[in-house]
C-alpha cells in the first residue's frame, strides 16, 4: 500500500464520524491587527460561510461595542442555517450582552494557565473555577448552548486543566473547547492532550488552535484523530500573530486524506478566500495551499510534462474541487511539452525552426524573471511566423495637465497606420484623461476597452519606478497585456496601453 | 505538566541528536512559477544561507542551462562552509554537468510511483531500479556524495519503495531522500512511513516534503520524530504549487518545542525572509508564522494587557530570537492598557476626560479599518490637549504638466502661516515635480524629507481610487504619516504630503 493511504492507520485512531466546522473569521480573524470589518462586510461574510455549509459562525464579542451588537442582530435576522455564536468572558454582563441580541450560543472563556492566573487575572485556581462555573450556570439558566474555553489550556497544569473542564461539564457546558492560545502545540502533543481529555470528559470536544509555529492545521488533524468533534477555523487562517487553523486547508485535507465528508461545498472555497482577502486586505501569497494563485500552477518542464499526461502526476487535489483552475505557466523552467501544448491550444502551427525560435524567446523572457502570458506567446509566435507588421500605432506627442480648478486634461498625438491624429480629452485624473484621448483616436481602427489597469505598489521616493500593467480587449474579445516601467506613472500608463493595443492589432492582422 | 511539554513524549520517539538543514530555496524555491533569479541574486542568497548556518545548499539543476552551470561555479568559488549540491536526473549527462562544475554533492532522482512509471517514464519497475543504480554507481565512481530520491515516494507501493531504496543503498548512496512530491502525507502517515524506512535502511534518511495540504512543516517534524536526520526546506516555504517546508518554521519549532539546537543563527531569519520576498516577488502575508509583519503584533485589548504584564502571556517565541520586533498596534480592538502604554512611551500626560477623548478617536479610526501610527496618536493627543493650531499649510492652487518633450512641471501655491507663496519646479514625473515645489516652498519653515512614498496597488479602471501613503520627517527627526485617497494620483500625493507636514508642524509647536 502507498504511504498516503490512511486506511490501515485508522483503526489506531479515535476518529469521529463527522467533524463540525466552527468558523471564527469574523471574531478571531477580525482581531488580526489592521483588520476592521464593517457591519455590512460581516453580514456578507456570514452569508457566504452559511452558503459554504459551516456549522457555527462566531460573529464577534457583543460586550465590546454597540457595533458588535448591531452586527449580531442583523446577522441573526438573516435566518442562517448555521448557529450564530458570540464570545463572552465568564462575566454576567458579557453574557447579558449576548442574550440582549437574542443569540442562543455562547463561547465563554477564562485563562487557566499560571501565566494568565498570576499576571493577567490575579486569581487563585479556585477563583478561576468558581467564575467559570457561575457563568456557565447563568448561561444555561437562560437556555442557550454553552461552549467553554480554558484560555491558554495548552500551558495549563494538566491535572488542573482536567479539574476545570470537569467542573465546566458538571455546570452544564455543552462543549468543551481546547484553545492553543499561543500555538505552542506540535502534532504529537496535540494528539496526546486531546486523547487524555477525551478519556476524562463526556461532552464533545472542540479545538481552537493557533498557528505561531505554522502547525495549526496539523495539530487540528491530530486533535480530530484523537476524537475532537469540532474544529475552530478562519478563512485563509487569518487571526492574531500567525493566525488560526485555515478553513480551506482543514476541510480539504479531511475530505481528501481522511475521507471525512463535511457537507461543505468545497467548490466555493476559492471565491470565499479571494473575497476575504479583498475585504480584510490580508493578501495570500501565490504559494498558499488550496487557494493560492500557484496552488495549481505548473511551470517546470518535468512537471508540465507529467501533468499533461495525467494531471494526478503532480496534483493531489483536482482544482475544480475547490473552485480553482489549473494553470500552465510559461517561464524560465518551461519545457518543450508545455510550450507545444500551449501552441496547440491556440491552433498555432510552427515548423521546428520556428518552434525553436519561440522556445528560445520564451526562455529568454523567463530568465529575466518575466511572467509570460498567453497574449505574449501569441505575439511572439506571430512575429516568428513573419506575419507581424511594424507597430501600427506610435506615440508622437503627449501633454497632460492637472490641477485644482479644472479636470485633468490630456492631448495625445498618435501615428496610426501612417496617419497622424491628435485629440484632447478630460478625465478624473491625468491617466484617465490620456487613456480617454487614446481610445478616441483609435476608435476608427478598433474599439478598445481597458479590462484591467494595475499600478504595482510603489514604495520608495517619488522618483521610484512605477510599473504599470494593463489588459485591453477589442470587439472580437482579443485580449492583450501591456506593461511599462518608468519614473513617470502617466507615461508608463500610456506606454503600457499602446503596447497592448499594438499586440491586439498584430494578432488581428495575422488572423 | 503542561501539554506543550514534549519531554515525556520523547522516549517514544526516535529523535536524532541533531538535524541537518538542506536548503533548496535556489532550486525548489526558484521553480515557483514566475520566479527567476539572476546569477548575482543566487550568489547573494547562497551567502546569506551560509551565514545562517545551513548544512547544504541545493543551488539548481546544472544540466538545465548554461546559466545554472555558471551559478554553480561562482557559488563554488565563494568557498562556503555549507555543502553545495546540484540536482540531476539518473542520467550520465546530468551527473557529468555537475562534475563539470566541480561539485561534490549530487541529489539524483527518478519517479517510482506507478503514475510516474506508467505515464511519465514509461518504464517497468526493474528498469527504474536499474537506472537509479547505474547513476548512483557512476556518481560514486567519481567520488562525490550521493543523495538519492525516489520521486513521488509517498504514492509508491510500499514494498517496491523499500526495494528501490535498498538497491540505492547497496549501490553506494550516502543518503536516502524521501520526497512527498505532491504533498499527500499527513502527520500520521509521515511518521509511519519514515519509521518503516528507518527500520529497513542503514544510511541516514533525508526528507523533502511539499505543502499542498499546508502540512509540510508538520510532516517534517513527524519524520524527524521517526528518525530522519536531514530535512529539505526553503526560505518562506516557497516552491511549486503550495510550496515546500519553510526553513524558519521548522528550525524555530525544533529549537523551541523540541529543544534541538541546529547551529543556525536564528536571529538572521527575519532579514533573510524579507530579502527572499523582495528578490522573488513572493510576498508573505502579515499572518506568516515567525517572520510575518504581525507575527509579534498585538492589538486586541485583552492580549495587549497580558503582553504588557508578561510578554510570554501571548508570545510563544521571543521576537528577538528570530530578529523580529514586538509591535503594539492601535486599532479597533485597542484597549485602554495599550493606549496608556503608548502615551506613557511618548511622555504624553492626559487627564481622564482627555484620555477618554483620545481613546474614543482611536477606536473610531479603528472601526473604519484604519491602522493608527504613533504619529497619528501624537497628533490626536496634541489636538485634545488644545495645543493644536489650525493647519499651518493650506493648498491654494496646483497645476501640473507632463508630456514627451520636456520634464514634468508643477506650479504650487500654498498659504503658509498666513502668507501666500508660489513656485514652480520640475521633476522626473508629475508627482516628483509637485513634491519638489512643496519642499521648496516650506523650506523656510522646516526642512522636510520624504522618507517613504507608497501608492497602494491599484487594480480596476484608470478611474479607480488611488491611495497614497507617505512618511515625512524634519531636521529634528519628527516623523509623521499622511494619507489621501482620490481618483487623481497626483492630487492624492500632494494631499498626503501636506497632511503629513501639517502633523509635523503641529507636533513641533506643541513641544
Amino acid at each position: 500500500m502507498e504511504a498516503n493511504n490512511l486506511e490501515k492507520s485508522k483503526k489506531h485512531m479515535n476518529l469521529p464520524d463527522s467533524v463540525k466546522i466552527f468558523d471564527t473569521t469574523l471574531r478571531d480573524g477580525e482581531q488580526a491587527p489592521g483588520v476592521a470589518l464593517t457591519v455590512d462586510e460581516k453580514i456578507q461574510i456570514a452569508q457566504k460561510l452559511d452558503n459554504l455549509g459551516v456549522n457555527t459562525i462566531e460573529f464577534g464579542f457583543p460586550a465590546v461595542s454597540v457595533g458588535e451588537r448591531e452586527s449580531a442582530r442583523l446577522i441573526n435576522d438573516l435566518g442562517l442555517n448555521a448557529n450564530l455564536c458570540g464570545l463572552a468572558r465568564v462575566l454576567k454582563n458579557d453574557i447579558d450582552a449576548l442574550l440582549d441580541c437574542d443569540l442562543s450560543y455562547v463561547h465563554t472563556f477564562i485563562g487557566t494557565s499560571s501565566l494568565h492566573r498570576d499576571f493577567k487575572l490575579k486569581m487563585s485556581k479556585e477563583e478561576v473555577i468558581d467564575k467559570a462555573v457561575t457563568a456557565i450556570e447563568y448561561a444555561k439558566d437562560h437556555g442557550i448552548t454553552v461552549e467553554f474555553s480554558a484560555e491558554d489550556s495548552t500551558r495549563t497544569e494538566e491535572d488542573y486543566l482536567i479539574e476545570v473542564y470537569k467542573a465546566a461539564e458538571s455546570a452544564g457546558a455543552d462543549l468543551i473547547n481546547v484553545p492553543d492560545t499561543v500555538g505552542v502545540l506540535v502534532p504529537t502533543t496535540a494528539k496526546l492532550l486531546i486523547s487524555k481529555l477525551k478519556n476524562e470528559l463526556k461532552v464533545p470536544i472542540s479545538i481552537h488552535f493557533h498557528n505561531d509555529f505554522g502547525l495549526a492545521v496539523a495539530n487540528s488533524l491530530m486533535g480530530i484523530e484523537a476524537g475532537a468533534e469540532q474544529a475552530h477555523v478562519t478563512v485563509n487562517g487569518i487571526g492574531e500573530r500567525g493566525g488560526n487553523a485555515s478553513l480551506e486547508e482543514l476541510v480539504v485535507t479531511l475530505k481528501i486524506a481522511y475521507g471525512i465528508d463535511l457537507d461543505i461545498d468545497t467548490t466555493q472555497l476559492f471565491n470565499l478566500s479571494e473575497y476575504v482577502s479583498r475585504i480584510t486586505g490580508i493578501k495570500m501569497p501565490p504559494t498558499k495551499p488550496i487557494v493560492g494563485e500557484n496552488a495549481f500552477a505548473h511551470e517546470s518542464g518535468i512537471h508540465v510534462h507529467g501533468v499533461l499526461e495525467n494531471a494526478a502526476t503532480y496534483e493531489p487535489i483536482p482544482p475544480e474541487l475547490v473552485g480553482h483552475k489549473r494553470k500552465i505557466a510559461l517561464g524560465k523552467h518551461t519545457g518543450a511539452s508545455a510550450l507545444k501544448a500551449k501552441l496547440e491550444e491556440y491552433d498555432i502551427e510552427l515548423n521546428q525552426d520556428q518552434f525553436d525560435s519561440v522556445y528560445h524567446q520564451v526562455k529568454g523572457l523567463g530568465d529575466k524573471g518575466k511572467c509570460i502570458t498567453d497574449a505574449d506567446l501569441k505575439a511572439i509566435a506571430v512575429t516568428v511566423l513573419g506575419k507581424a507588421k511594424e507597430e501600427s500605432i506610435k506615440l508622437l506627442g503627449l501633454s497632460v495637465m492637472t490641477g485644482e480648478s479644472v479636470s485633468a486634461t490630456a492631448t495625445v498625438k498618435l501615428m496610426i497606420n501612417g496617419k497622424v491624429k491628435e485629440t484632447s480629452s478630460i478625465g478624473v485624473g491625468p491617466v484617465d484623461a490620456a487613456l480617454n484621448a487614446i481610445q478616441d483616436l483609435v476608435k476608427d481602427t478598433t474599439n478598445i476597452d481597458l479590462e484591467e489597469y494595475n499600478i504595482d505598489a510603489i514604495t520608495g521616493g517619488t522618483d521610484a519606478l512605477a510599473e504599470v500593467f494593463v489588459i485591453t480587449s477589442d470587439e472580437d474579445a482579443n485580449k492583450a497585456t501591456g506593461r511599462s516601467t518608468r519614473e513617470d506613472v502617466i507615461m508608463a500608463s500610456v506606454d503600457a496601453v499602446l503596447n497592448s493595443i499594438n499586440k491586439i492589432l498584430m494578432i488581428k492582422e495575422a488572423q
